[in-house]
């Protein structure tokens, strides 16, 4: 559910009632029941023909009080231990896939977690050394080869290691978990028009288009690519991925293109997990205006890999079994 | 027309076929005859009711031969030559603005013009030391403080200086060719999530807010946004221009909302300019391939802005005859 005092518990309950969603995925809440009862009322949702699911229960240490809107250490820690619990439940196959509401860093730290996020969390738990955020919106998905460090720093982080691990956590992920079996990625310039033939920056000449060249094993790449007219173009529709060299180059033609259904996929995991793209909502928290379209998008992802992976699974075992 | 072995002539054949637009709009070509002649057969566009414009007569230099998709220096030079003309029109009142379509860095270069493109052209022509750039489409203004440099070079460029020019020009251009009185101007920050409080990057705090605090007299400012979820939130929508930090970071998001019909307004000229968002097209030119949604676009915009200016004008003459 996320900080229980953000938007997710709301968010949650708004897709519990989606009959829709349901129809098609077994949600199950993690968490404490006193987080989500504000926003379900077992009377009312009953007469309106909304079934509850049942429970994960994760209970709030004492003393917490729900109050929507505020950044609270206990909130924090109830919702690491959720996520804990839901990774024991991804790992022991008691559920296909998880999906994490949204967190504050701020929040969490406070609560003695010494990890910037759910993913950093996620990757450790899981023994995971190699993580790729995704971000996925239907057929639109970007990845990126650096992400949260101040612009200036971004071209000097521009390497060929980091550019072919991104290629490959992609491509790895296209064909495992969107089962793309011979995965097309676009890649972007680090400069603006890619460098124009190197009078506006040569990276893309020495160091991605060498790296691309290196990597041609691993899927069909094109670019590098202007990045400005690469999005509104539609170029990105003729390809199963594309990777972006800086954080506001992939996200905000993302977002731009996205329409608040944008999706994280932590791609390199050994389970599923997906989130929405946008943060705990603070100061929309308890007043019913937060959108619930991300979370739904993010839910569908899920089983989406999910099912994904069951086929690419049996296949191989049949592969196995038929060799 | 642009370079005429570019898709120019062929868009601009297309807008004078548009009543919806030719309504509107006396749109007058600026070039050789010859060069639209294969896009514009008179007797059959005057069969389909489509009335001829008349022509602003520059003839090419003996021995230019029209060759669509080609670069040749004297295609370069007559296009070069038509916006020389297009200027002295504009200058002298017998049109109310220009719209140019697209010409090749290259090919001008080998014409022996030593600018980079039209902008720096008409600002050295018209004595202009201060022009901004500005994509426009529809009520998304988005006005650049760098461009065209490598983006290693980007973070050094972010001053004090060229952040109050860009607010301070896009504050007067609002005003004097959009007719927003009271001009609501958005500033995107440099860094990732605009810094993070400066845990990504003190650009914000150092330089930005700063300066932003200088400009309140300028327009009523808000920011420094997030640059990645600016756009796909609809904030925009809450304001009348954008002001980017560098190229990628606006016009990727631009060029994502504008679905090719961008327009390129130069703001801070005596007279009125606009072009298309897009280049010569030389791999589609003759083809009969080229979208002239962008052309039609920047003719609408041009037109908007020479009646803004024009009303503009009368109340500033009405309030002098009346003080």
């Amino acid at each position: 559910m996320g900080d229980p005092n953000g938007i997710g518990p709301e968010i949650l309950a708004t897709c519990l009632r989606d009959a829709t969603l349901t129809r098609e995925i077994e949600i199950l809440p993690v968490g404490d029941p006193q987080v989500l009862a504000p926003y379900w009322d077992p009377e009312t949702e009953a007469r309106d023909g909304h079934a509850w699911p049942g429970m994960e229960v994760v209970s709030a240490e004492p003393g917490f009080v729900l109050s929507p809107g505020t950044a609270d250490p206990l909130a924090g820690a109830l919702a690491m231990a959720s996520v804990a619990r839901a990774i024991t439940l991804c790992l022991q196959g008691r559920v296909d896939a998880m999906t994490t509401c949204p967190i504050s860093k701020e929040v969490i730290a406070r609560a003695g977690f010494d990890v910037p996020g759910h993913t950093e969390f996620i990757a450790r738990e899981t023994a995971s050394s190699d993580v790729l955020m995704m971000m996925v919106s239907g057929h639109l998905r970007v990845g990126l080869v650096t992400a949260h460090m101040p612009l200036s720093q971004v071209a000097s982080h521009i390497t060929q290691e980091r550019i072919s691990r991104t290629i490959r956590l992609m491509s790895t992920s296209l064909k495992r978990d969107f089962g793309i079996r011979h995965p097309r990625i676009a890649v972007l310039g680090l400069n603006p028009h890619a460098g124009d033939g190197g009078v506006l920056g040569t990276e893309e000449e020495q160091i991605i288009i060498p790296t691309m060249a290196g990597c041609a094993d691993m899927a069909e790449l094109s670019g590098p690519f202007p990045a400005d007219g690469f999005f509104g173009s539609g170029r990105w529709e003729q390809v199963d991925g594309v990777v972006a060299m800086y954080h506001d180059q992939g996200l905000g033609p993302f977002k731009a293109l996205s329409f608040g259904r944008g999706v994280n996929f932590s791609a390199g995991l050994p389970i599923i997990r997906t989130s929405p793209d946008h943060g705990t909502g603070f100061d929309i928290a308890g007043k019913g205006l937060a959108d619930a379209s991300s979370l739904k998008a993010a839910l569908h992802v899920a089983a989406e890999v999910a099912r994904q992976r069951a086929t690419t699974n049996m296949n191989q075992q049949g592969a196995e079994q038929a060799g």
